[in-house]
């Protein structure tokens, strides 16, 4: 049997390293889009053997051109298709019984224009299975592997000569950002392995080359840009071994806000699913997001270059200027990052070389002095990579000109090949004086910018993910989603309650069912029982003991307190009494007593901090766990935290830490820290459920879990399920 | 009598325009600290005489040297001096004798590296003081005046030639890094008046050059980089004038963080007022705030280059790739842009020109098919110009090369050039492909970069500025801190109330006195009287009417509840009766009963909602006041604003609004809007009654001040006052 990835391992490799490359649609403009793939692959220096198809020419910059893909003497491994859409189905047909291996559709005019496009791409859709032929497209603009000189697109950004290879994989959803992208960067001195445009993705996708580019070893950093992926669980997947790799994936999202999604979804004419899913995903996995092109650029540099990479969150800074040190300690500490003071040992070694007017504290404000000492600003760098207390060095130079600034540029790129510590430089200055300093770094490999903010951000990315990869990248594979176990006759009952008066099967399960299946797993629920009568709530209320509440359940009731359904703090057996009356009565009025469960007797918990849990089933990715305090903090200030079920004891703990209000459950106001412990328990057992009945639960509100005081666990206190 | 402000005008005229300028200290070696200056002003063709002065030469770079500043045969306008600290008095006293108007001290080795520094800086400032010289320095890089070849400075910065003059002033608190932003922003084509840099300033400070700028016509928009202002109430003066002159002020303010602060201290030798004084100053005076160099040059480049400023919040996107259009709607969202879809008839119109595969709706894709057809973006760009919906146009290009490229920056040239709406480019591509096209646009003087969101951020950063400044820049000046009233005796007297057991005036005022202070001030206040006895508190709860509330009041117990000094929900003069006894009995055991004003009986008030309302005195500022909603809102969540007293409506408003928990007052979970009229009103005279009596209090805290239902208004049901 084959084995699928490696199939799609196998088929990227050819896309990517073709022995011969078809040209359909041919131009003899070698600027036209049509042409420049032909040109660009001579100048790149493919390797393999090249055929123009077009029947109009003979030949096309020196290569024989052929009227017809069946006319081509020798197998192609791949086609490229630069034809108008109404031909593209009988080419992609000439290269099916030609056994073409791969093909890749530059053309617009599919999914992206309408249902007549789509119909259209459906067609290609169904040659792609029939015939095995991977399709790259439509609507895309090709890939380039740098190493091989296959350069199987049209884009301007192809016009530069030489490429700087290295180690970043990008696979882009946009051509034209993208590849705009891929200029820009290689100017900054971003080396790639490749770069990929997947455009409509009617066949392979961005996943399929993140996957990949995880197991290429000529990648070492994944960047892309993303606007909607086809299969959320497959992403996760991919995210979790990406890390335990160690490789970073950079991300940049596009479609965060409204606006941003109507476009997307006319850009992309796919559904796109909502941005928290997506927010939720990256912070689970450790995926770098980046919210622009430089910052994309910068963080891919930062991770390409560094020869070691971070091991904690605490910064070193020297710098030329007291007030730049002052803007990055101001950045640090809005970025989490530690600026740690020197011990007094160090700081003493510092003063040796640093005059009164610097700074030995951290920052480290060198001085020009120091600058103008031989060997003073390489000894200040030797003290803080050797102190244990420093993850990374962060160096800002100013206007330090000439030989001076030559020699600091040599000491940092002696530092960052000696591979100690991370070490980044940022130089606010211009090129015209600057650039044989800059000249230095660059072909030092350092990752350096002009910008201290835009530097101590992109490293604070990129130290993050370290930190997040130590806590998560050994040792914590994806959680396996469990099989749903035997033995759960009881709960399937549960699910099955409730029929419309229609005798239809409710969507919603009540309340009372809904905890008995939180129950089964361990979630610790109130006291609660159904009473069929008066004088049964006062039995049932007597054992649980006093005070109780009164509610009905009913899957049809959705409100309860709405249509007089609830009664509070009943203290003896007659307030009962009149309660279950009054309630019968309510319902009786609203001709809705007819169909309950019965009502149900709870006991009454007290004190405690309220917080709500909720699962949605996100069609793309699975279950999505919510979690934040209740009343305002969810409905005004919209302070909660995502995750994807099954969650792992951390990820709940890093879940629960990740909201604003998490102060309040370590205890404010006088009163002490809730059972922080229990409720991680709690958020696991939930996510478990979730994950167990993923194909039955839509939605599950638990509102209000109640966090008690330490040692004394948590209640859920209401709860409702929705089935879909 | 001479007007100080004209006379400061004349001063900083004068050096910025000096007819002469001697240099002490000057070395032959061209390229040191010493001799750059004469090289640099030589270079730059500064038209005034030059006077090197050294005892060791005769000649410097062909300018006569002289021994001293007394054998200068010519009167000496400014007098740069370079030379060591200990050296510092004698020549300012030199230049004192030969009536140097004004000097500029590059010199370091003075307050910032400790108190023997410190008091040789106090020296040069008596000096300052009684010669009428203004000293700009110590420890500063001095100044330029790019139109008079003025390059009174020695910061490499000023190896570029010729200068790029412009509408942009910069007075710059680091010289270091003041001078690598203006080489960059040099280098980033942005125009320079002038730039400063003010060291230690012993004498002229930032300030100074705010207001010389904010009345020289040659600066448009003002940049400062600033650590501590030493007049924090002249800087709301001048912001204000700032702003009625529609000039921004653009700063980059460091020292927010602890870190930044403690090393913002060690670098500036001042203490650093903490950031919230200065960010709420900037949200009051319409201020740009900054976090990072390149921040600031985009912000500043836009804001020089507008032939016409943005008149309101909504942006139409034009772009060549999809995925940068839906960028920059996800970013426009955050930073609260609008992009409003176009109406049928303005879709239609451009349909005519934009393929299907494209997008009509805003943002606006064309694609690069328009771009290769003749008029086609020019078209686009007309209906957008001509479009009443939107403000201002961002243009996004991908790899769009050559002539097509060249047409789309020479059409975006003669739109920014017609002045008809703001238009901004973002060209996310290399400068060894799209060199020429970017060469159009930097010709054509158009805001541009190459970043999508950095080039949107700066955008809404100005648009933000200007509808600001329509709010508030027309006819709102600052309001005048109301005189002291006569007739103000009865509060004089509540002001005075307290001894302590000593027989020292208490600094604190108790809530009954503090709520009398506040009712004069037409501020609602719950009913609250003082009994002096079990009986009396009885007739006045009679009076008042049940339920009612028991608190003792006195200056000197602060935490009521601690002590047993509250008793809540009294409905019955036995219950009152008896709560008196209780709080009496409490205050007995802790031997605090002699030392009260009573016990206030007070009216007990129900639902609303409960704020915050504070006010600390800032020493540099002056009186500073807090909003926020009670509990945890302030305490975990800090969701709290700041302004300065006294306040506006306006002001009042904006700061209710600027809460993230604003919406709770507008009603949620079932309740209705609460009285934020009233809210606002009462802010009003909370800060009036600040501001008139702030030479006596340092905090005020009500908490709470419950905000009502609408049309029921607020109540202070506790209030404190700390005097000075």
């Amino acid at each position: 049997m084959l084995d699928p990835e490696m199939d799609l391992t196998r088929q990227i490799k050819t896309l990517l390293n073709p022995s011969s490359i078809a040209i359909v649609g041919a131009s003899q403009n070698l600027d036209s889009i049509s042409g420049r793939p032909i040109r660009y692959l001579q100048e790149h220096g493919y390797r393999g053997k090249i055929y123009p198809i077009n029947p109009k020419y003979k030949e096309i910059a020196g290569e024989t051109c052929y009227a017809s893909i069946a006319d081509v003497p020798d197998d192609i491994d791949v086609a490229m298709i630069a034809i108008n859409y109404k031909m593209v189905l009988s080419v992609l047909e000439a290269c099916e019984q030609k056994n073409v291996k791969h093909a890749i559709l530059f053309t617009s005019g599919f999914a992206e224009t309408g249902e007549a496009g789509r119909q259209l791409q459906h067609q290609v859709a169904e040659i792609a299975k029939r015939s095995g032929m991977r399709i790259l497209g439509p609507n895309c603009q090709g890939l380039v592997n740098l190493a091989a000189g296959n350069t199987s697109s049209f884009s301007a950004s192809l016009e530069i000569r030489p490429f700087k290879e290295g180690l970043v994989g990008f696979v882009t959803q946009s051509g034209a950002l993208g590849y705009s992208i891929f200029n820009l960067a290689q100017e900054e001195g971003v080396g790639f392995s490749s770069i990929v445009s997947t455009g409509n993705e009617v066949d392979l996708n961005s996943l399929d080359f993140i996957e990949y580019f995880i197991d290429d070893d000529n990648t070492k950093v994944i960047l892309t840009y993303i606007e909607e992926v086809s299969d959320g669980r497959r992403f996760r997947k991919l995210a979790d071994r990406a890390l335990q790799k160690g490789k970073p994936i950079i991300c940049l999202k596009a479609g965060a806000s409204e606006v941003g999604q109507k476009a997307a979804a006319s850009h992309t004419a796919s559904m796109v699913s909502s941005d928290t899913s997506y927010e939720a995903l990256f912070r689970q996995k450790g995926i770098i997001r980046v919210h622009d092109v430089k910052e994309m650029i910068q963080v891919a540099r930062m991770a390409e270059r560094f020869t070691v990479m971070p091991n904690g969150m605490n910064l070193g800074v020297i710098t030329t200027s007291g007030g730049a040190g002052i803007l990055l300690a101001d950045e640090a500490s809005r970025i989490g990052l530690g600026i740690p003071e020197l011990d007094a040992r160090t700081q003493q070694h510092l003063s040796e070389v640093i005059p009164a007017y610097g700074s030995t504290v951290n920052p480290v404000d060198v001085t020009a002095q120091v600058i103008n000492e031989a060997g003073g600003f390489k000894k200040v760098l030797d003290v803080l990579m050797d102190n244990p207390d420093i993850d990374a060095i962060i160096v800002v130079i100013s206007m330090i000109y000439g030989e001076p600034g030559r020699i600091i540029a040599r000491e940092v790129v002696e530092a960052h090949q000696s591979a100690r510590k991370p070490v980044v430089v940022t130089w606010p200055a211009g090129d015209r004086l600057m650039s044989d300093n800059f000249e230095v770094l660059e072909s030092g490999n350092v990752p350096w910018c002009k910008s201290p903010v835009e530097g101590i951000d992109a490293l604070g990315k990129v130290m993050s993910y370290r930190a997040f990869y130590n806590k998560y990248g050994a040792g914590t594979p994806e959680i396996p989603t469990r099989e749903r176990q035997t033995g759960h006759a009881e709960i399937e009952k549960f699910f099955e309650t409730g029929k419309t008066p229609a005798g239809e099967e409710e969507k919603t399960i009540s309340e009372y069912y809904a905890k008995q299946i939180l129950a089964h797993y361990g979630i610790p629920v109130n006291r609660c029982e159904l009473a069929s009568s008066a004088k049964h709530a006062v039995e049932l209320a007597e054992d649980i003991g006093y005070p109780v509440v009164l509610k009905v359940d009913s899957a049809s009731i959705s409100h309860k307190s709405d249509v007089g359904g609830i009664q509070l703090n009943l203290g003896s057996s007659a307030s009962v009494k009149k309660a279950y009356d009054i309630i019968m009565d309510n319902l009786r009025k609203r001709s809705l007593d007819d169909n309950i469960n019965g009502i149900m007797v709870q006991e009454m918990v007290h004190g405690g901090t309220e917080t709500i849990v909720g699962i949605s089933y996100e069609p793309k990715f699975g279950p999505m766990i919510m979690f934040g305090l209740g009343g305002v903090y969810v409905e005004v200030l919209k302070d909660v935290a995502f995750r994807f079920a099954p969650l792992s004891q951390q990820e709940a703990q890093d879940m629960i830490q990740e909201i604003k209000s998490y102060k309040v459950l370590q205890g404010v106001r006088g009163e002490g820290p809730r059972d922080v412990y229990a409720l991680v328990n709690t958020l696991v057992q939930i996510s478990h459920m979730a994950s167990e009945w993923e194909s039955v639960v839509d939605q599950l509100d638990i509102n209000p879990l109640v966090v008690l005081p330490n040692q004394q666990g948590v209640k859920v206190l209401d709860a409702l399920i929705i089935k879909r």
